[in-house]
């Protein structure tokens, strides 16, 4: 459906009449390799779509930014670019939800798994006299509305911000696609596995507090600046947005493994969740408290393997076609 | 003289009526600082010549494009970009030798100490029967006539790439600063104190092949790829390629110690020489050779001192600013 998109709505005359070159980013690309193919993926969409509607021009050259925080490793990133490509390749350090790019200098963006990761944990959560206090969590699954509504007006925010950089630096006609985890509307995000683990999280750090090892007021302290919307939220953002339009956009399950017919491998899941979020612990937390909790929560995952195996997975994706209009 | 140079003979009206943004690339910038000072003071003579010439027009807006080769380390140079800066910054990586960037999307390109770089070998070098096998020495420095030739040959071939590359990615009207190693023309290589010192290298080599810890061969088969172009080589290769003029070119010296008031710190200058040369010997030599020789470099270079002092010292360093024709 988003390659559908990309070739119904991409209007390759119109944008190869003021450049000769197609401009590409992938925003929040970590170090590869599913980056590589994603714009590979892109690039034969819009040579496809020159061959059928500019058969006698030649072919654009094509321009691919990676773009990633400035910790991220693009020394990584740089060695495992194909040496064999169609487009030339720069890196691009910096926060997506400021400007990274020159004024009408992109054609398409592109962006997966990127977007829930707030650019700060949300205003009150750390404060005993807001409403929004998350005394004994890490996250707002199972906490008061004041704390979800923190986290979704932390992330509307960010997302407009997200758009209103990009709306300087794509061209009108050009387009936005997002990957990203969502939530259905209306669903409590305690009922989603991630949900539970992050309650899992903060009960084991909760007992290690007990033990003295580390405070209670450290773990008060720590919460996780990521948030799954809901569709409605993320359309909500982009209405209120004057600058793009919503192509297309859906929902799917992304994780083949968590089927019927698949069980969970406990140990493999949290190896995998560490290492997306260790670091972000590890900035908080000693080592050896990190250590401990990880270890401990394969141990507690397992015990809940059924309920986590029967946890809502459906629609837990979702993505989005944006396409930048004329005004502004 | 190079802003003499860049403020004269850049016409940012003429740039400016085909693009909104200026785009400046630094080929070959390793890990700063000193590119960060280098691409301001660019911005800043162009920022100027459109205060006076564009009075009325906003100001554009700047990319600059780091590059490098691949290995380089690109973290620490996005880690170290100036935060506060008037630019949006990426990083490009990949041999300038070949191209980079798309075609005519670049206004200003920059390029210090970088150009000696060959990108490869000279052919004969390592064959035992060409005329330019360079046995017991790992640079043309004192060797046979036909050994200067191929490192000329090669590094002349390297330009006429580097130019070709650039001329399809630099506008017309677009400039080229180059800042480089020199030798005067004329002069031989084993004049210059990098000569003695790489004439030093390979006697300490071939001493420790003696002791049988590597072999004669290893030393024969390890040539150092860097070449310092005279002024009349260098003018040649742009006068053979249609599309740059040579708007100013210069000769300086570069080494503010190597005067006749202050001596040389000769650990200082082996250890900079070190840090830039030890890998190159690494990928050809085991480790514990690479110390020795480093080690005894500086016994025996403390030992020539004076005439390392009293060689010739004078423009050493070249300036080229080229511009891109109307042509092709």
């Amino acid at each position: 459906m988003i390659d559908e998109a990309i070739s119904k709505k991409l209007d390759v005359k119109s944008l190869l009449s003021s450049s000769k070159t197609i401009r590409l980013a992938d925003l929040g690309c970590a170090v590869g390799p599913n980056t590589f193919d994603a714009m590979q993926n892109i690039i034969d969409l819009i040579k496809l779509k020159c061959q059928t509607h500019l058969p006698t021009s030649p072919m654009p050259e094509f321009q691919v930014f990676f773009n990633d925080q400035p910790a991220n490793d693009f020394n990584t990133l740089f060695k495992s670019i194909p040496p064999k490509r169609e487009y030339f390749a720069a890196g691009v350090p910096g926060s997506f939800y400021e400007r990274l790019f020159p004024d009408s200098s992109l054609h398409v963006v592109y962006s997966s798994y990127a977007l829930h990761w707030l650019s700060k944990v949300p205003e009150g959560l750390e404060d005993k006299n807001s409403p929004a206090w998350n005394k004994g969590r890490i996250h707002h699954a199972s906490a008061a509305e004041e704390v979800r509504r923190a986290y979704a007006v932390q992330w509307a925010n960010d997302l407009s911000n997200f758009l209103n950089a990009r709306a300087r630096e794509i061209v009108p006609g050009g387009i936005i696609v997002i990957v990203t985890h969502s939530i259905p509307d209306g669903m409590e995000y305690s009922e989603l596995a991630n949900g539970m683990m992050y309650n899992c999280m903060a009960s084991i750090l909760l007992d290690i507090a007990k033990r003295g090892l580390i405070s209670e007021e450290q773990v008060d302290a720590f919460n996780l600046p990521t948030y799954a919307a809901p569709p409605g939220e993320f359309v909500s953002v982009v209405e209120n947005n004057e600058y793009f339009n919503i192509v297309t956009m859906g929902e799917s399950n992304p994780s083949p493994w968590l089927t019927d017919d698949v069980h969970v491998d406990m140990n493999e899941f949290v190896n995998h969740i560490r290492a997306a979020m260790e670091g972000m612990f590890n900035k908080h937390f000693a080592r050896e408290i990190v250590n401990e909790m990880f270890e401990r929560l394969e141990v507690k995952l397992s015990e809940i393997s059924v309920e986590m195996e029967s946890a809502y997975k459906d629609k837990i994706q979702a993505f989005y076609v944006l396409q930048r209009n004329d005004s502004g």
